[in-house]
């Protein structure tokens, strides 16, 4: 194989409950990469289309990734990489996650598969630290293994992957506000009170015995947060009211996609989620602040060639 | 039906991760209790084997319970209750939500079955709550619902029944010493660090998809507990000796049965469970405390007429 081009889907982390454990990837959203392999040995990056990102490769993190699969596989070929992203980088949607599992994937494929999905993940990882200087896990394993993923534990690495029911959709609000991961995480409280602990490990059983049923009313009672949602909402302008309004427009759950700024909420059936997500238009139109919508099944594949 | 005689499970409640959201019923232990109406239109006990515990009704949870359940449901009998403890009060297996959730069970069955099981878990929570205060809702659910039970919530209460991979034992050690639910929830801390309770979650979240996928060995990865284990093991003598010699006779995972004293270890497969039950002889042995030794299936059934 010559080359590849490859889609890498925008993923949802946390699911409210899941904080810093679990994640989900989208059908239909994601960034377009085309990998191609050279004979100069290096990786080098000769497009972007869609956001202002460094060429770099020790500060692009799908470039970061390859070449250090490169190296760590002594392959005799460097690669060409082209991105092209489809989604705002900076919209808690998993931007740099994409496109370092997008490299990861690309990479092993051009290899002939030396890596498994635990691998890649962890290549992946060095991407994130690229981006956000912590090795996080959920949503390169959303990339990765598509569907609903359970990061069990990180050390050693463990990751579970949960089933998705066939008719789980969700709607994406992303408000174009700028917000960092850093400081997302450093309105965290440090220690938290058991007993809302014990609520939350509660509802993260519910959430995964409700993906393992496709028990849809169960899945919308169990995605809830009450320890970082009240901290991070915050800083996402009008989100009481979407989330109010989602739910009243029928949507199962309504949450923070990761840390933010966007908001998703799950619903059953694309129909559903279409009515939620008008419900965000109508919410945020004349808020004076740009925004984008989007709706999409669950992505049971992850990346993928296309 | 003018008379009944049930059986009772023993539960487990917390199963480490699960603290104070989940529980599973024993198999094979459990107490018996015989129902018989009566036409005084009063709850009566004549006969506790076993144990000592009081017979007045306000003061025994199954007179208690029944007491109640004839109240809210104009019942025009009364009933007479004969108890036999088959393990000892105090043990953390659960005593006291066995002879509650028995009496809802067995009442309504005198009755016709008026009540739902979450009926009958409200109504045995009461029962719990005249034993220590509290209306906790894990061990009674284990008892009316069978195999392993979540509770989600608490107010509007939900519970959720967890499959059970068919070949999953367990081993208890009940070290013979005195330990009040009381004491065990006073040590507890109030406050965690969240990184912590981020990996409890990740741990319920592991051990509900290995239980729906009948994988032993995720169930014993995940059933841990880095935040209420640390604090409770000392009150309990050699527990750290007792959990690295059943781990090393091939457990799946070990932990404190509910608030303790007793110990619990998961297996797959009764020889495997027995020669843990051994590995808790072994340790123990020489050890001038007095202990009983069980094994059982998970009791898929819960309490149950006999």
């Amino acid at each position: 194989m010559e080359k590849i081009k490859i889609f890498a889907p925008a993923t949802v982390a946390n699911v409210s409950c899941g904080f810093d454990a679990m994640a989900f990837a989208l059908e239909n959203l994601g960034d377009e990469m085309l990998f191609t392999k050279n004979t100069s040995g290096k990786v080098s990056i000769s497009k972007i289309k869609g956001a202002n990102l460094p060429t770099e490769i020790e500060k692009n993190v799908a470039g970061f990734v390859a070449d250090v699969m490169l190296k760590d596989s002594n392959a005799d070929f460097g690669v060409n990489i082209e991105i092209k992203k489809k989604y705002k980088p900076g919209s808690g949607l998993g931007s740099s996650a994409a496109s370092s599992a997008g490299a990861a994937y690309a990479i092993n494929e051009l290899l002939g598969r030396p890596y498994t999905k635990l691998q890649l993940t962890k290549f992946s990882m060095l991407g994130e630290e690229v981006a956000c200087g912590s090795q996080i896990a959920d949503n390169v394993a959303g990339v990765i293994y598509g569907g609903f993923v359970l990061i069990r534990n990180y050390d050693p690495l463990d990751i579970i992957s949960i089933p998705t029911p066939d008719d789980l959709y969700v709607s994406v609000l992303h408000p174009q506000i700028e917000l960092r991961t850093e400081e997302g995480r450093a309105i965290l409280p440090k220690e938290i009170p058991l007993s809302l602990a014990v609520s939350q490990w509660s509802n993260v059983g519910g959430l995964i015995s409700g993906l393992h049923t496709s028990d849809y009313q169960l899945i919308g009672r169990a995605v809830e947060d009450h320890i970082i949602e009240p901290v991070r909402k915050k800083m996402i302008p009008h989100f009481d009211t979407v989330k109010k309004n989602a739910l009243a427009a029928g949507a199962l759950a309504v949450g923070i996609s990761g840390s933010g700024p966007s908001i998703f909420a799950l619903s059953k059936g694309e129909l559903q989620a279409r009515s939620v997500a008008e419900s965000f238009k109508n919410t945020y139109n004349n808020k004076e602040i740009n925004y984008t919508t989007y709706v999409s099944r669950i992505g049971i594949t992850g990346v993928r060639k296309i």
